[in-house]
């Protein structure tokens, strides 16, 4: 069957009124890097903005997924248009899934006011962040009121992708305590809210103490509301998603989301400005013999490694050493 | 007191006796970035390249420090001249730690054959990999034989720094579940060597049993030695210590050796330059109105991110949109 080709006065409409088709062909040509993608996201942005952008992060396994999509259902009985995008590779969003959660998705997935995608981690130009970034500015200009966003565990990635939200949720289940020590050793940041999945677990409560002793040095304003829920029974769902809504409700009253919404873009710009610049070192090197020439000379020690940097930044950006040699 | 000014010449030569003043100084000067730093480790360079080089890897209090000082305890033993550099802000050795683990560790800091130095991880000019790789090879070239470096989880910042490493140890606990789900989901990478630590734990067995067959599923010959240790008593600390000899003398025997330091060499260049650029972005922003303005742009919704990044790049990097258009 050939693929339909789509115009970009096309595309815009079609996101416009939320067809999921045109979502689908415009979520592929970002992730692609397809020339139509950039003036079809700039079109669109002005009407950007009114959609709650919630980032769910934690570790694998611990049923980020179905929470996501318990939530999903809470928000589907109050017909709210929900997006999902699966920036986790372990995701039953993304791939092979345990039976019973793909089926509970499985019903998102065949409703039409759910739009769901997962991203591929690799071969974007200008990195996950740009795409991912470029995803929900699509879901939100095609009116999702709501857009999750999962991520995987902690590291850059990770808070590149968050970096969108308006609200932080971390997902965490007894055993996965090398989250809890990761964010008592400051190395996590503290997110908007806390979820404890699996509630009924022996030691969920334990976990629970643990938690709350960590959070209860952060500065009272930044202390996040803890959730025991149990997403495969649906326990605690309701009173998650009063927490996740308090704490945007909060930022808007505050006056607070658009600044958290400045730093944001801030960062995410960087982000993706930083992803292109490696993107074309990357590039040059492949391309210049010259340059990889440096690289061989680094190898037998007869070049040293910031020299080489030193070259390279002023062949394929320019810089000279008055910006380099500090 | 007034600071001791130390000249390159001074420096140079004091690290190659490996004096631990000008050590420590030489280190000091690539954290802050001084001029001095540059030239020195271009002139050291050539004479590196003998250390073996572990870098130590894990999830924060599975207890990778214990571990280090039980492996350097044992290189003292015979006679060998060690470097440590932690880039775990949670490690005792930068910080506050179990009184236990400060008297164990002090033994090594008052020894003159260990050298110990735990990095700052904010405010690098190029990053946290410059400031590891170069500390690195300041080691290598005052003559230590091993150089552990300790660094934290997974993430981006873990890959470029246990980039620099010969051998990768992931130090695990039974507890530290989140780590052998990453494993699993393949979202951290393979290690070289796996320590799970506190072994008479009673779920040891049990995470041992995972382990192996997460590891049962990679190619042969990049299948990890599993070692069960308990720092704290000192058991399969020697056994551990053989199994990264080993893998090292099988990288040099099959002639890998040289193959894997040039791609790590190349990659710490990537990363370094990377780090580079993205500070160079961030200082443009901060001084130039203009660029100010299109952040604004952005937040406004008048101007669409990647318009700003492209806006950005052309002149920060002169860059231009035919390098960016796609």
């Amino acid at each position: 069957m050939a693929r339909r080709e789509w115009s970009l006065g096309e595309l815009t409409s079609g996101v416009r009124a939320c067809d999921a088709r045109a979502l689908a062909r415009a979520i592929s040509l970002v992730e692609n890097g397809d020339p139509l993608a950039y003036p079809l996201v700039r079109e669109l942005y002005p009407e950007t903005g009114a959609a709650a952008v919630i980032g769910v992060t934690g570790p694998p396994g611990v049923g980020k997924s179905s929470l996501i999509g318990a939530l999903v259902g809470l928000l589907r009985g109050e017909s709210r248009a929900v997006g999902v995008v699966s920036v986790d590779p372990s995701s039953p969003f993304s791939r092979g899934a345990l039976l019973g959660d793909r089926i509970r998705l499985a019903e998102h997935f065949l409703d039409e006011g759910v739009f769901i995608r997962s991203m591929g981690t690799r071969g974007h130009l200008g990195g996950l962040a740009e795409a991912t970034l470029q995803t929900v500015l699509l879901l939100d200009a095609a009116g999702k009121e709501v857009v999750f966003v999962e991520t995987v565990g902690a590291g850059q990635n990770e808070v590149e992708v968050t970096g969108i939200a308006d609200t932080v949720l971390l997902v965490l289940m007894p055993g996965s305590g090398d989250s809890v020590q990761a964010l008592k050793a400051g190395i996590m940041e503290i997110p908007d809210v806390i979820a404890i999945n699996k509630a009924d677990h022996p030691s969920a409560k334990t976990m629970l103490g643990e938690v709350r002793a960590i959070i209860g040095l952060a500065e009272p304003e930044r202390r996040p509301t803890i959730v025991l829920t149990d997403a495969l029974r649906g326990e605690g769902v309701p009173e998650l998603w009063q927490a996740l809504s308090e704490h945007r409700a909060r930022l808007e009253s505050e006056g607070r989301l658009e600044e958290r919404r400045r730093e944001n873009l801030a960062r995410e710009v960087f982000a993706v400005a930083s992803s292109r610049a490696k993107a074309r070192l990357e590039a040059a090197v492949a391309d210049d013999p010259e340059l990889r020439r440096l690289l061989d000379a680094v190898q037998r020690r007869e070049l040293d490694p910031l020299s080489a940097v030193r070259e390279i930044m002023e062949k394929v950006f320019g810089m000279r050493d008055d910006a380099l040699a500090r």
